[in-house]
């Protein structure tokens, strides 16, 4: 190629950039879901759907001409990673060729670029910054109790509410509930953000000091819902390099805050079952079978593993006071490897029990399973 | 427990083993499959069996009694992982119970230890002693091409056969086949060993300077197939802590030898098409849509990955001699990420393609794919 290229990119950040995009990416036969728009335009971007949420990565590209390209990134990562060079990019009727060294990548062909969806952040109502990694530590314990059942469609996410004017997220099934207040002013309205989206921002939010994230909460219609006065919203997430738009869960989500303070109040500040749980303790529960029960007796001072036949499987020592109760061993190990060390409580052997991490931010609840006739230890 | 355990063994040690054994275990509603065997006798062992394997691992325990037990790996790996102290094993009824620090884990109960297949070597017909690493280095350069088709069963494996009396394997799917003939004298039967078994030894046999594996071919019927007279056989594989005996395919290899003379004979010493691609360029080809094709044409010096309807994808330049032939990208890819940079030489733009790497001892053949209409270039 002689002539001078009409944009050109360093490959290194280019394939960067690709492998941030196939976090929202999906293969699929709808070429809006199965391909990416590079849109060399004021600021270069690449942009990829999956129809609930929206990735665009701002590229450092020095762009001569204004072009908008649909692209595959998973056939550029393969062909293109590791080349030395920077990467050209032109036109080649309706395709893209980007070539970098001797290797050059063309196509796909035959998109309508004129067609593709662009996600609505809609109108703002609520907008504040806040550190990546506090974000993303808040996201993260508060995930695992996401529920996948797809009848109750409204607990697919995490809520994002105010707990005395702070920002507070909340997940449940159903069988456990984890409620995380973060250190950040919140007087926006609720939402619950899809389970996928709280997965990208898992993987895209920096862990350790960055630049903050940019939040933006956004209504497309009011009073959507018959009956229920709700608005149906949508949340913008920028942080440097990239800016995420995920639609929410359009439902109404249980009255969490109310299930809390029943549990502290009848838990109350003396307890009659009172343990701790380690996070080396609950690496002991087994991985598999995960449907199996653990009963914890913290007057005898044991956790015990029981298989389908309410037979003892493993044994270890607990601290603790109160009679037994039996937990999902499943719940239990996640639960622990997630948030950490934590003190179970609560008020009888029934009620929901309380798990307080060292982290007081963090509060979970643990639904008891039904407790076995009572046997006499082998 | 204040009476002294009939048996203790460093509780990484048994760890170490446990997870050995889990290469060949299998998670089964058979008892027999799903739960291993410790049979504390002269020589303390682990043994498991998925019916065409069994594997046996030796362990450095300490016993004053004999016992045989059934356990459970998965619970005992996840329970006793990383606990400091040694175990200590004892029989509780007819469960075993191995105890760790405070840790214990009991069971699995009801397994009848009488009623346990053990696995025949068979007759031992020929022994020999070979590295680890010179079996595992063969085994590796051959595997990726072992069918998984179960029509053609007797190519679900690797041809263990002798070359001009040295060990030699194959294997084939029918659009590839890979030779690769061992420094290692071999005047035994020929026999087809299962894929399993091949994963099973990739996994066991050390990669670097070792004490040398012993290998005993044993039949187990003679002329046991009407017709065809041919024996049945097993294969016993023992290193240092282990010994592995299995099953070999039941049935008639191909004549791949006479496939790899012809290729050889029609190639020539200046073959028409020779052409080398190096495992960096194989590598820019994609690991999806894997029945794509590529097109290389070495007099125009070019390697290109074409899309379903015969566009170019990707495009690189390839250095060689002769006309224009067609091949799967994704076998491409795989042959030469395994077995290095190869020179391919072929006759004709119809022949089988020799693929030959820098190490001689082995030797590849690959079918072209039919080759698109003529198109111009864009």
């Amino acid at each position: 190629m002689t002539e001078t290229a009409p944009c050109t990119i360093a490959t290194r950040h280019l394939i960067a950039a690709l492998k941030m995009i196939e976090t929202v990416r999906q293969d699929s036969h709808i070429p809006a879901i199965a391909t990416a728009i590079l849109d060399l335009d004021d600021v270069p971007t690449i942009r990829a759907t999956d129809l609930d949420q929206e990735l665009t990565v701002i590229l450092s590209a020095l762009c001569r001409e204004k072009m908008r390209l649909a692209i595959d990134p998973p056939t550029l990562i393969t062909a293109l990673g590791n080349c030395p060079d920077r990467t050209s990019i032109r036109a080649e009727g309706d395709a893209a060729l980007l070539t970098s060294g001797r290797v050059s990548v063309r196509g796909p062909t035959g998109i309508d670029l004129t067609d593709l969806p662009e996600m609505d952040g809609g109108q703002p109502v609520a907008t504040f910054d806040i550190p990546q990694q506090t974000l993303h530590a808040g996201l993260r314990a508060v995930s695992f109790a996401i529920s996948t059942e797809e009848t109750r469609y409204y607990l697919n996410g995490v809520l994002l509410t105010a707990v005395d004017g702070n920002l507070t997220l909340v997940a449940t099934d159903g069988h456990r509930m984890v409620r995380h207040i973060l250190d950040q002013p919140y007087s926006g309205p609720d939402m619950i953000i899809p389970a996928v989206t709280v997965q990208t921002l898992l993987k895209l939010l920096q862990r350790g000091p960055s630049r903050p994230a940019h939040i933006t909460v956004g209504i497309i219609d009011r009073n959507c819902q018959r009956g229920t006065p709700h608005d149906r919203h949508a949340l913008t997430i920028s942080a440097p390099g990239w800016i995420l738009k995920s639609k929410c869960i359009d439902g109404v989500y249980p009255n969490w805050s109310r299930l809390v303070e029943k549990a502290l109040v009848e838990t109350g500040d003396t307890p009659a079952i009172r343990t701790t749980v380690t996070q080396s303790q609950a690496s002991r529960l087994p991985k598999h079978n995960s449907w199996r029960r653990v009963t914890i007796n913290p007057d005898e001072g044991t956790m015990r593993l029981l298989d389908d036949f309410e037979r003892e499987v493993v044994a270890m020592p607990l601290a603790g006071t109160g009679a037994e109760f039996c937990v999902s061993a499943h719940f239990l190990r996640q639960m622990v490897g997630t948030i950490g060390d934590v003190e179970l409580a609560s008020g009888t052997t029934d009620a929901p029990l309380l798990a307080r991490p060292k982290n007081p931010a963090t509060l979970a609840l643990l639904m008891p399973m039904r407790k076995s006739e009572p046997k006499s230890r082998k």
